[in-house]
């Protein structure tokens, strides 16, 4: 099943399924949102089982909705580092020996066709295509055997990163990963049986219609069983929380010379299973 | 006003506020737990007002509750690092030039008075004395002269850091901070207006009664308008947020030898104004 999330102006997000031939019907007569309450109480199958009795129902969504994250806000976002040997390559870093994880701000959350606004003083806002996981059960101390039992589904995510705030500005990662618009996610969240392999992924993202990142999964270094249990060491993975599991070779801040986001910039990124999103980048302006 | 949550044996937490006179009232009845609407609604004030006419209703809290953090989940902890010279110092650091700032996951929240629990294969956890401060308005690009005007009250908090994990584990300090039990919050939030100057507040520790952090916010490196302004430029700072602003020094990482907790110490802190906590060190077990 596609979940995705759609808003009409002036109103709320609402729960929405994308059905195989495309058209998207709204489900928000089930009474949930794709929340950690849904992630965590066998959400998907419960709307499944809904359905089979209400689709017909459901209305169409209206071609003037806007598609929005496809999850409600999660407790949290925790990113793998440097999980492609490429990537970490490109940045002038060695590849790690256990996973580098930090963490988004979960206000840096928005729609798959969104724009991407540029920070106030950013010069160097870069790009990251990332295969992400959604978290559908409770995962503390889980084995690796255990952990592919703890996804519900996968999305699309743009890790945008300001690789000066990240890197030059003292400290913690998190600096440069939390602006307004940073976490571009969906169109949809593909449950997990949808993806037969998610080791086996391609994944890419343009820039002005020009192919900068162009990988897959099976290059990960820390698979995500892996990632997913050392995680869970350190934090108690929650439902609906998100893993974005590490960006491929590409990023701006691995050509010679540097490039970043500049407005007007369109970022194009797809993954295969996970549907494509656009965002187009846009100066920030005070509200 | 000081605002607290509990809970009673089998149910969900409630909210609360503790008097003058130290007695607790229930105020369930307003309707509203302590979270993001509550903040960013005026919350506080809405309660007083309410309380003028049903403060005589609202029952008195049983002494068999447990208080809970003072605070429904919020959308992140903020924290500062290094914000006292003389912290700094102690761990090796030099002082930062612009505040260091991390992430800890909401995940970690527990009660004034629950247990701190070792994670597994913990063998450097460690205590830190902490303000924190609760947003009441949505911060972006605040300034400086702006900034207090954010802040809805404040809060006692025990920034609980596993060393190991932050420090020899490859990469972000998150790694360290994010431990289920390591951020004890509360016992209140004092609203704002109950602290009148809080670059002037004591803070202090005690690991099995001997003190080992005493200090005063008077010597933050970065105060508190700082501390948010420039947070706010790096990501949107929602109701209810916690920004906790870094520990004096007197941490185990500083000691010579090094010290660090174990199953059966017993960590007490408080703030003036914020009350005091008291959390006893247990050992990981399986549920």
């Amino acid at each position: 099943m596609k979940l995705i999330r759609f808003q009409l102006p002036s109103a709320a997000p609402k729960p929405g399924v994308q059905r195989a031939d495309g058209s998207r019907i709204d489900v928000s007569g089930f009474g949930e949102d794709y929340n950690e309450h849904f992630f965590g109480t066998d959400g998907p199958r419960r709307l499944a089982e809904w359905l089979t009795d209400h689709e017909e129902n459901c209305p169409q969504i209206s071609a003037e909705a806007r598609l929005v994250a496809p999850c409600a806000r999660p407790s949290k976002i925790v990113c793998v580092g440097m999980n492609y040997a490429a990537h970490a390559a490109e940045t002038g870093a060695q590849p790690p020996t256990e996973p580098v994880i930090f963490m988004k701000a979960t206000s840096a959350i928005t729609g798959p066709y969104d724009p991407i606004v540029l920070p106030k003083d950013s010069t160097k806002t870069d790009w990251e295509v990332e295969l992400a996981v959604v978290i559908g059960k409770r995962a503390s101390y889980v084995t690796e055997e255990e952990a592919m039992d703890h996804v519900v589904g996968y999305v699309l995510h743009n890790d945008v990163s300001e690789r000066a705030f990240q890197i030059e500005r003292g400290g913690q990662w998190v600096k440069g990963k939390s602006a307004d618009t940073f976490a571009p996610l969906g169109p949809w969240i593909a449950t997990a049986d949808e993806i037969s392999d998610p080791h086996s992924l391609r994944l890419w993202l343009k820039v002005n219609d020009e192919k900068v990142q162009d990988s897959t999964t099976a290059d990960f270094i820390f698979n995500l069983p892996q990632c997913i249990s050392y995680i869970s060491r350190f934090m108690t993975l929650l439902p609906g929380d998100v893993i974005s599991t590490g960006t491929p070779s590409g990023v701006g801040l691995g050509m010679k010379p540097n490039r970043f986001l500049k407005a007007g910039d369109v970022v194009e990124l797809g993954i295969d299973g996970l549907g494509t999103s656009r965002q187009e980048v846009k100066a920030y302006q005070k509200n």
